[in-house]
């Protein structure tokens, strides 16, 4: 396997790193948003959320939600954060490592969504639920 | 206070279930990015990360999990899955009640980021890197 993710949590590939426990690891990203954008994965390699144990997953939002709160306290000027995750390709993934994004925000930063809201009456509403809810079961 | 997303989870507002458990509640997003696009969302009211208990954080990525790999293997057209969560008015937080977005993806939908990446040199990114690190501790 050749995941630059599982070389870095090895020790094997260079990271600047923000966190660091027995499941979980978090580093800068290298081509951030914003500044201070980084990674948060689970140190267990997973490709997607399917395969993804569900205990790192609760552990890797856990951590961001510690990051968001520091950076929104810190001294870094961050008035805002997005939490943002990619789940196969056509969602954006680009490494086959779960990783959760910290994007801290200021206003003027040039992120965003690019995107339209769509305005679906109840009926589509309730029936997509009906699917998502059999999918589910 | 008055909060649409606690007026759902007592039952006095409409909504199209999709999950409901003791802590947790997901629904259909009424302005929905691509159809599917689903909320998850704590029981327990609390306006951002800072103040999320963090139990809550973890259940809601998990139910957002088995949510996502649920749409992408049921009957739903979904070849992907974003998961995206906005804390702060600057970072698109509309509604002041945590809510983590599930935005299925398909070829074409017409939903991404609106971003251009940076790319800052290693010391750029070890220097911010310590200074979140310092807030963290
Ligand atoms: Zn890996
Ligand atoms: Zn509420």
């Amino acid at each position: 396997m050749n995941c630059i993710f599982c070389s870095i949590i090895a020790g094997e590939a260079e990271a600047s790193v923000v966190y660091d426990d027995a499941n979980v690891l978090a580093f800068m990203d290298i081509r951030p948003f914003t500044s201070g954008h980084l990674l948060v994965v689970p140190k267990r390699h997973a490709s997607g959320l399917s395969t993804l144990d569900s205990d790192d997953g609760a552990r890797i939002f856990s951590v961001a939600q510690k990051i968001a709160a520091a950076m929104r306290t810190g001294p870094l000027p961050v008035d805002g954060v997005n939490l943002h995750l990619s789940d196969g390709a056509v969602a954006g993934q680009e490494v086959f490592h779960v990783h959760l994004h910290v994007i801290p925000r200021n206003r003027g930063d040039g992120f965003g969504l690019g995107a339209l809201p769509r305005t679906p009456n109840r009926a589509v509403l309730d029936s997509t639920a009906a699917v998502i809810r059999g999918a589910l079961n």
